[in-house]
């Protein structure tokens, strides 16, 4: 039996708040360079204390499968209950998200490079010098100008930072993911984006229009110095997701401050409230809308952040300070409220991991793992052991009692 | 989408040293009787405690699946990385590799016990009175000159313990498995051996193979007292089983003492050292070859051999001699260390059994669980959780840095 299928068919509206909290990278690992202690279990957290001792589940979750190291796509769509590995996001999709563009479903995106081309279209710098983030904005305003259209697809193009930009094309029957127009190296001219899979007529248009859009765009830039040419890789359509209000009966809302992840959010549907820029004042928007939705979604990216910098004492300091934001959430405390990571960002590696994340779940029935503290070596121990992350939503909705018995 | 596929897509090739340490039989349980206590756990075995002081991941594994026991085959293939349930090795293939045979896939591997028959075909002794091993390497030897060939199949016939051997027939377009020819009591006449699928030709092949085999060498020593017969079951073939080299993109070694466990590593393609009779030389085999492999996978036996016999204090020793040379492999140490068990094997028990077997994975990036010890009771707590043994392959690639992030 199809398991998501027997869940929805369990699953009984109830008035009931649910808040997942999510530490973007919170996991770590303890080695004696850093003291035997990861910055969870060094940082001083007496909010989170305090929520441990009125009583909590915790355990590990697996992001992806063991040793598979997830990016923010796949381990955000695994904490929002979606399989990652049946429910791919492609990187031009991603990158697109990143920059705030609003996806519709079928749209083709790719991440794009400007490039320099010598006179016989042979790529000679990748990143044409790392041009300067404002001429990247200039010529990416110049080619939506001039290439609005191809045929009836539409054409959106937004800069990123340095040569970095974003092509999204939106039009009917169109599907990714085509191969790299992007020879990987200097020496070679543009490979033809082609399908991956060659029986599929919606890649075939896409291929087709990548090439029209090369056609009608080289020329716009042809004269320019030294970013004469571009580059697009990560061709993929945004997937058709099924809505996490329907998935889960909840009203799902999200409160980020990064783009990318409020992209994700939207990609399976949830709102998104703007304005908050702290965790101080996510939490307050948080109150505010206590009423208006059932799920809450709130990110907060700095544990991630110093944790690639392999910055052990930001890292702990980025969680003092979620932690000193904490009791404003706790005002209006949800019913069920889920803290974890989506991922760990070790400090020792100075980048993402398949070490799974350590997650604390606190509701009226969660029980009480009788541990002090919130952190990884306490989670070796917790209740919930250590489990694949596409099941915290359903944990999520267990305790918010919205499963019926099965069977009798 | 395959998980495996993707693990095959994620995988870059690194210079990288990984060792995959096999105490066979390792894992037990604390009993009263024994003062509740495992061997693992009563061991004086200061390397390992400097090793865990270092910096260890700690877990268990279930070997196939919750509550099944398994055998080496299937013990050692899920230490390679293989699905047991998938990639099935039947026992006449593990029984000529247990006698050392070389094998290639395809070839179909029979046990084979001598019997008794009396005038009218009918077995009266399974075993012919356990006949003396000389007897029974005299009669294979016969039996291998007179019977070379079955049309264009050839014959291997090799001598066991006491009344036992095995056939082996390497030809084209076979494929087991069948049913026994062997009617498993006394009183009965030999039965035919059939395809297990009515509808495989290669099967039915085998079978009629057989049938002819019996033709041809029943009456090699229809005159031969007690032994004037032969049964033969676990009729099966070797499977192809996907290269550990390919899965992988590592050079496997294997620096195994007994015939099985080489014959289990040769099966997925490794290389085997032939020489060390003692883990020491085990070690010093490994510090020798430690440039010229990139995995080296190293069976030590006597853990498994106390376990059967029941004898805490021999397995607690076995773990102690193990231990003294532990430093030898140390002075080499490779990126990725793993110690474990292909199963448990508790003294109380006398067998193998299902136990998880504890495992402990150190590298520079396994992090360290705090443990003092590496002991059932302290895998319990250890960062890794309770696994299937399938996916510790995929966590040495891991600490390897052999996988690339999954998504964006």
């Amino acid at each position: 039996m199809n398991l998501d299928a027997l869940y929805s068919e369990l699953t009984i509206k109830t008035k009931t708040k649910l808040a997942l909290i999510v530490l973007d990278g919170l996991g770590d690992i303890a080695t004696m360079g850093q003291g035997e202690v990861t910055p969870l279990e060094a940082a001083v957290t007496p909010n989170l204390d305090k929520l441990v001792n009125e009583g909590v589940a915790q355990g590990r979750m697996t992001p992806v499968a063991p040793g598979i190291t997830p990016g923010s796509g796949p381990g955000h769509l695994a904490l929002f209950g979606y399989d990652p590995l049946e429910f791919q996001v492609g990187r031009g999709v991603i990158e697109a998200l990143g920059l705030g563009v609003e996806l519709k479903a079928g749209d083709v995106c790719a991440r794009a490079n400007f490039c320099t081309l010598d006179a016989k279209g042979i790529v000679t710098d990748r990143r044409a010098g790392r041009i300067p983030t404002e001429t990247c904005e200039e010529l990416c305003a110049l080619l939506a100008k001039k290439v609005k259209k191809i045929g009836d697809t539409e054409v959106i193009i937004k800069a990123g930072k340095e040569h970095r930009f974003v092509v999204i094309f939106r039009g009917k029957g169109l599907e990714g993911p085509l191969t790299d127009a992007d020879p990987n190296r200097e020496g070679l001219p543009i490979p033809t984006a082609e399908p991956r899979d060659a029986k599929s007529a919606k890649q075939k248009k896409a291929a087709k229009l990548i090439a029209d859009f090369y056609k009608a765009a080289l020329p716009v830039i042809a004269k320019k110095k030294p970013a004469n040419g571009f580059l697009m890789r990560g061709i993929a359509h945004q997937p058709d997701i099924p809505l996490f209000e329907d998935r889960y009966k909840l009203k799902p809302v999200c409160i980020a401050v990064y783009p990318m992840y409020k992209g994700l959010a939207q990609l399976v549907g949830m709102t998104k409230l703007e304005g908050a820029q702290t965790i101080t004042e996510q939490f307050e928007t948080y109150k505010k809308e206590y009423d208006n939705y059932d799920f809450f979604f709130i990110h907060y990216k700095y544990t991630d952040k110093a944790g690639e910098d392999g910055n052990f004492e930001a890292k702990k300091k980025a969680i003092e300070d979620f932690d000193a934001a904490l009791p404003i959430l706790m005002e209006k405390k949800p019913d069920v409220l889920v803290i974890t990571g989506d991922h760990s960002t070790p400090c020792s590696m100075k980048s993402h991991s398949w070490h799974p994340q350590p997650v604390l779940l606190h509701s009226e029935c969660s029980g009480s793992d009788k541990l002090e503290r919130f952190s990884e070596t306490g989670a070796n121990m917790g209740s919930l052991g250590v489990f694949e992350a596409k099941y915290l939503m359903r944990y999520m909705q267990a305790n918010a009692k919205m499963f019926d018995k099965f069977g009798a």
